[in-house]
């Protein structure tokens, strides 16, 4: 496996694989590896010849006060994990090959970001577009998969595709879980056992809203509630958002007529974790 | 010559021509073409097998005050100038196309564009940036030409293409100039015979600037100074700035000691048409 730092140098070998005629996979992350992430390797495998895992922890995606500092940076375990998952080439720019001085463009989807996480993330998806695009153009993959647990990002970032005239084609992979049905996730790790054992009441909300929609439930408030409610069964997590959106425009549905969002976002009392969650109810990403 | 008005269209032809080994030269333009126009296809033509001409008068560019709705959009006399100048494909969508209805993504270059034709025409650069990078990923371009008498739109290209990781090189060619001097320009047709007669003062102005630091002049305000002198002598022309700015910030330079821009904007009293012109001091593009 193939570790490039420098975007140029990762340009060209792009383009040297394209020579051949191999097709690329991009999977983007922030490092700190996962089954969630080894499973994006896996599908972007299933697509391409050559897959190329970006390891960049975007420090334009956080807010001041979020924890870009203390984000975990395991690379060389990252590396072995990507490797074994099947990644011919790890793409780990640093911040200023990212964004050297003098760094002044910015990508943004409006309205849709308005809702959710981008609500509570203020420049949150402004920061993800523009990595995400300058990945795009770096790499130059015929196919970029993305988790299905951040929802709203595959959103933002189908919606980019579209709107800029992109030519990749995006994959959404499946949300991987712990045995107990959290969705995994880098930040679990800041959990403390109390709040561990606690945040699987994220899932059961999850779960209580498919099942209810399963049952024939249309009314947004109603599935909206059946999430709350299992959510009060935590006290150590406080609720950020519990919505039930429209999958184009990530608005609030009141009842719902096509495939809806039903997402969830919490903040741990204790270590002040952030967490979120997400099922599509009636359809697929 | 082939026109196409699709942006799926354009795309299956840049690849058909990428496959076949030839190189692609955009041509960005918003149609009324003239002599300046030619010379920019002409340019393109020197650097690619295939010259693509885009004509759209794109409405993100234009404030609501502005010139949108008048701006000339002679098509079929376009179409047989661009062939006439050795144009291959004529790409030109309407905005629903560039544009369709939830479309929601958009490109900022910030920082330089709050200088110049920018501090004046809010959101201007963010329409220019935007529709240049759809287009570019639309065409997927080698070579991309600008002409040089947009001198800020070739900056803030420049600075996008560099901080977004576009493949795209840019050659920004000389301006054209009628015989009195004054740049080309669609928007010249505008002009009453009194404004037309005077605005050659502009270039009068940008004459005795590039004079001045001929002779050695290196302070900044006794550059600009000449400039409004020159200008003086045209009671028609209302100046909006002119100004000597640093090529890479746009914003201005005191004493000269890199190559900088001379830039000017005026408005015409008559007609309130908008007219810009520059030169380069010590250097080029």
């Amino acid at each position: 496996m193939k570790i490039v730092t420098n975007a140029s140098e990762m340009k060209n070998l792009s383009i040297t694989y394209g020579k051949a005629g191999r097709s690329l996979g991009l999977v983007p992350t922030m490092g700190a590896l996962h089954d969630g992430h080894v499973s994006l390797i896996t599908t972007a495998r299933e697509h391409c010849d050559i897959v190329v895992t970006s390891i960049f922890v975007n420090p334009l995606q956080f807010a001041p006060s979020e924890d870009f500092a203390k984000y975990p940076r395991p690379f060389d375990k990252d590396c072995a994990t990507a490797e074994k998952a099947g990644c011919d080439v790890v793409f780990a720019p640093d911040a200023k090959e990212m964004y050297p001085t003098g760094y002044s463009t910015f990508v943004d989807v409006e309205t849709i970001t308005s809702y959710l996480c981008g609500a509570n993330r203020p420049g949150h998806f402004k920061g993800v577009a523009t990595v995400v695009l300058k990945l795009f153009n770096v790499v130059s993959p015929q196919v970029a998969v993305f988790g299905q647990k951040d929802a709203q990002q595959c959103l933002v970032i189908r919606r980019m595709v579209r709107d800029l005239n992109c030519s990749v084609r995006l994959v959404f992979a499946p949300t991987v879980r712990e045995k107990d049905g959290l969705a995994m996730s880098s930040r679990n790790s800041y959990l403390s056992s109390d709040e561990r054992g606690q945040a699987v009441f994220i899932y059961k909300g999850i779960c209580a809203a498919v099942s209810l929609y399963g049952g024939g439930e249309r009314n947004g408030a109603a599935l909206q509630g059946t999430i709350a409610g299992a959510l009060s069964g935590a006290p150590l997590l406080s609720v950020e958002y519990v919505e039930i959106v429209d999958m184009d425009t990530v608005s609030p549905v009141s009842v719902l007529g096509a495939p809806a969002l039903a997402a969830i976002a919490v903040r741990t009392k204790q270590t002040k974790t952030r967490l979120i969650d997400n099922a599509v109810l009636g359809g697929t990403f």
